[in-house]
């Protein structure tokens, strides 16, 4: 499985004005496709986030992808673990070339991964503070009501049986309000969870989690409240010590097996939130769920804006984690079916699940056209990293700050 | 790759009178072998335990192997997973699914693992206090130097670069003694490792990680001194409070992902001793060498008398786990070259290192006549279970009890 081809595809995908307390997500995402092909013209893909920074990081991998076995590429790379630049890199051609192995072999990834341990993967909905113009679906969300309302729509398409709220935007009052606005709405089945991305102090966070005592629990969580390990430890006890036992999730404390160590001593988390873009790969976030069950850690799923190739990854390796506890993350809602660049279509997700595909390798394929398209729209964009600041301050507020509440 | 056939083959092999604190290994040690026979007519073996409980609880799982394919068979059992009495029939169905995938794709095991690290697996010289009886060309070591004696000749033999002693055998200083004359005989690079079997006292483990603290260290360790984890945390702690260093390995207190949770809160551990027959297979030791990795844990191997099938298991997973931070254990080295079953014959040993097979597989197949001629002998012993006590006690003291010093 010698791979004599190595491609990278930088693309701009459509993306609603989204809020979060980082700011505005700009109309155009960007993301990084990349191929793999073997010397009997098996390719292998995978995506991974986009700009200059991770392909530049791609790029200068060529000479060693290049001529390697696809089996062993992993591996052969292992001496830029921990070199931070590689991080997403490595997770990215670790992905293709597990696809490349299945599609070789004819085997799933979720079979090279140990076996599924699931048909379908739970995906939460992903609710975001929302402005008016682009063109999705979904319309303005900023208020509790229009976020209530913009839940009910995402359950009505996609059928999610829990539900993300990206807090931080407004008030900590409005949005513990529309927790519970939620709640009323949607009865007690639903587990709910909010993240104001450690935009909060620790007294703010301990108000959420007492007003939120009962709205979070039934297999909700409190995502990243505070800022730093000390203040999520800090959070977590100020709330035992009420007696709220509502976990703290998190994946801005704790980013890699390095953090989650510290955590573990300090109790600043109880469900981490894996990202096999992140955490290195699809093999490393199965280990993620051993150390995670080893610690009495929960296990959920982190998602960034992505089209399909990454959530079938997600897939696969979701299937088979045995530890997975909670329903996934995923942004896939939010982009456009005329973005998606996978052959076989749009992923359908029913009943809040993605039936993992059972096809040789990710089972999914690229549509080329629908590539080229995604790259001539980056080629002519200006825009070559995330920047949700300067959105804010274009669009919405030009002195516009990340605050703490 | 649907499994249509699952052969269960308890056999009997050689071993010499080895002595330890649990008394004398018998005349003849006993495993099992499986194959699992896919639509296709290919082959996957594994090899473990032996005796009438492994063979029943491999032969109870019958009707839920055969029509499984091989890719979900582990997964289709998770249930069981919990269970000690399938501990380790679970772990080598897994091996020989392993093996059967492989062979079936044409895959060496370690590629399947997610690639090999290493090429030559690192193994350690396991000496043992020894009675002069049977066909061992190893001679009697009841004293300092005999065993040193016995070492020179393994180390002559297999080139191992590293020792471990069996020890809570003699007087604990007679055993420290041969430590220290191990450490004379072999100079300063060799690094020693002694293993007790949890016999001693915190104070005698004390005592002896004092009288030792420069010859076990460099990459030595004392093994499972003390029993259960709160004594093997007292010697950590007693140690650490003289300045002494020496890290504390276990495969006696710390034998499963729930222990070692516990270890490493009480510091009772520094290096585990995985075993992919106990720890629920090799994606399960791979999944170890990262939580070790997290807890700033080191990872060694532990080893039963075993055959060719299991060594080159060992290997394998070895060559694909980055975190192995140090030699594995092996008995192969008192096994004889008439019992061994692997049709590619006796896996070499060279500079102390096992090759990992490249082939597809575990690289190694049945000598079927081997396999008859160790069936037979097993059919013709009265032993169906372990007993070291017994054997001790009939050749060596008839009041023979398992001391503690």
């Amino acid at each position: 499985m010698k791979i004599r081809d190595f491609r990278i595809h930088s693309i701009a995908i459509s993306d609603p004005p989204l809020r979060s307390s980082f700011g505005l997500h700009a109309p155009l995402a960007l993301r990084t496709v990349i191929e793999l092909e073997s010397a009997d013209g098996v390719i292998g893909i995978a995506e991974t986030h986009g700009g200059e920074g991770p392909a530049k990081a791609l790029e200068s991998l060529r000479a060693r992808v290049i001529g390697q076995d696809a089996t062993r590429l992993f591996v052969s790379l292992a001496d830029l673990r921990g070199q931070g630049e590689y991080r997403m890199a490595l997770a990215a051609l670790e992905v293709a070339s597990l696809d490349l192995i299945g599609k070789t072999v004819g085997l799933p990834v979720h079979a090279l991964l140990g076996g599924k341990v699931r048909d379908d993967v739970p995906f939460s909905a992903y609710a975001f503070y929302k402005h008016a113009w682009g063109e999705s679906k979904y319309g303005e969300a900023l208020t509790p009501e229009g976020l209530v309302t913009q839940v009910q729509e995402l359950i009505a398409d996609y059928g999610f049986g829990s539900v993300k709220l990206k807090a931080g935007v407004l008030e900590p009052d409005e949005e513990i309000e529309t927790i519970k606005l939620l709640r009323q709405t949607l009865g007690t089945n639903v587990p709910l969870r909010i993240d104001p991305n450690c935009v909060w102090s620790v007294e703010t966070s301990l108000r959420a989690g007492r007003a939120l005592r009962e709205e979070l629990s039934n297999g909700g969580y409190l995502e990243d409240p505070a800022q730093g390990m000390a203040d999520m430890a800090a959070v977590r006890a100020g709330l035992l010590a009420e007696g709220i036992e509502t976990p703290l999730a998190s994946n801005m404390a704790v980013t890699s097996f390095e953090t989650l160590a510290e955590s573990y001593r300090t109790d600043a988390c109880q469900v981490v939130l894996g990202d096999h873009h992140y955490w290195g790969g699809l093999r490393a976030v199965l280990e993620l769920g051993r150390v995670c069950e080893t610690l009495g850690i929960g296990l959920s799923m982190h998602s960034n804006s992505h089209l399909g190739i990454s959530l079938m990854a997600m897939a696969h390796v979701a299937a088979a984690t045995r530890q997975l506890s909670y329903a996934c993350d995923t942004h896939y809602p939010w982009q456009s079916a005329a973005d998606e660049i996978v052959a076989e279509g749009r992923i359908p997700i029913v009943g809040g699940n993605v039936r993992v595909s059972d096809a040789p390798g990710l089972g999914v394929t690229l549509n080329y056209d629908n590539l080229e398209k995604l790259k001539e729209r980056y080629s002519k964009s200006p825009i070559r990293a995330r920047d949700d600041v300067a959105e804010m301050r274009q669009h919405v507020d030009p002195h516009w700050e990340r605050r703490r509440w």
